[in-house]
């Protein structure tokens, strides 16, 4: 009796719909047609669980960063790739600095959010399908739990091995992940549990993201512990430099590269 | 692949969270266990459309409420009948002010939360399982959007004939509706008109509620412009007395028992 949702750029829809409540202007939610209410974005797991978050955080000036954040740009050196840039927030802060920063997202709207909060560099797609562009970096950023795009064990080396490839020498990874093993919570301890019992780590999320009419197809995205990430990083070019998990459970790898 | 979510008493649960984020203590939903995060209210409607709204409304004070609910608040007089209590914003103010004031709900989580926040006369079940305890009122609240309750052409007499079994002479039911009608959104007015073409009335959603693993049932729930009301009250023992648009698209309807 009930429709599917369709498949979207619920990312894109969500910042843009972030965007518009910010500014006051363009197609905004509103409540019977008259309030202002906040943009949503709904994050479903495959066990049932579901979430919705506020969007307005993919938007939020430096003033309203979480402290990893800092730490994460005092980081940077060199030509940036800031991957999954999403509104642009990280991005904009390094233009101003002077940093030469590229933004890479696979949303279409994200990509337009950002251009249009004057991101000057931008890159339609996936890490791995930007090597024959030619472009080589120092620094590869993957911020706001970006982490997990390295999804488990299977898709965690060919990512590593693109970002090498975009790599110049010396390069450096700044990723910013979180812990999932601090929680007590059955609803979670029970998923981490059978995760592992079908051979995928226990933080390996499995979700899609929904907004309004749309979602996304079912896609992997990894919680993992820095341990998890040292077993995950060993026999790659890359080496798990540093964890800064001063804000845990949330933390900031360094991964440097070598060979 | 993927786990439908379990069924369970999803709004007792959002304002029980909504109270334990309030007050500071007690189980909170967590980002990455840390970080206290608003309580989002999630809605599906059957054409896959979702919508998560903050819950810390439920919970707001008088001088945080839209003007029609201090409006509906000033129409109260005699014994009062609050449908929906939820946590008890509404029958707060009323036992405040000396109103002997009665809240119903169907979720036990509500009622937990309404007694706790101080609410003393408190029902737990349906308006027509409430009929037989043989209490009587003379002026019925349906807050909130409640005029919702009414759900479509099928369940509406029968709810305004169990108000009408619990009334005293001259009650009245003071009842908070929005009209769907001004939109243009294509979303939903498409879903109104594949309503119609179904028999339903345009704006009888159905709905279903989610809050982290938890699910209800899906059920209907009436959003309706004054003049459709008007027909649906139309041949009960109730005549539609008011209609205050001053908060268009929001509107108070008030009904008057006759007969």
């Amino acid at each position: 009796m009930t429709d599917e949702p369709l498949l979207g750029d619920v990312f894109g829809e969500v910042v843009r719909d972030a965007l518009a409540v910010q500014i006051g202007t363009g197609r905004r939610p509103l409540a019977g047609g008259r309030l202002p209410r906040p943009v949503i974005e709904i994050i479903e797991r495959d066990d049932g669980l579901i979430n919705g978050a506020p969007a307005a955080h993919y938007l939020a000036g430096p003033e309203d960063w979480q402290p990893y954040d800092h730490r994460a740009v005092a980081r940077v050196r060199g030509a940036t790739l800031d991957i999954g840039v999403g509104a642009g927030r990280i991005a904009l802060l390094l233009q101003e600095r002077g940093v030469p920063v590229t933004g890479l997202d696979t949303s279409p709207g994200a990509l337009a959010v950002s251009r249009r909060r004057g991101v000057r560099d931008l890159v339609h797609g996936t890490v791995d399908a930007h090597v024959p562009d030619g472009r080589r970096y120092d620094t590869f950023l993957l911020l706001g739990n970006n982490l997990g795009l390295l999804e488990g064990r299977d898709r965690a080396p060919a990512l590593l091995a693109a970002l090498a490839a975009l790599a110049r020498p010396g390069a450096q990874v700044i990723a910013q992940g979180t812990d999932p093993y601090g929680t007590s919570d059955p609803v979670h301890t029970g998923y981490h549990q059978r995760n592992r019992q079908r051979g995928r780590l226990g933080g390996q999320l499995r979700l899609r993201l929904r907004y309004r009419e749309l979602r996304t197809p079912w896609f992997d995205y990894l919680v993992c512990s820095p341990g998890e990430l040292a077993t995950l990083v060993d026999g790659t070019r890359w080496t798990l430099d540093d964890v800064d998990d001063r804000d845990a459970p949330y933390y900031l790898a360094t991964l440097r590269l070598t060979g």
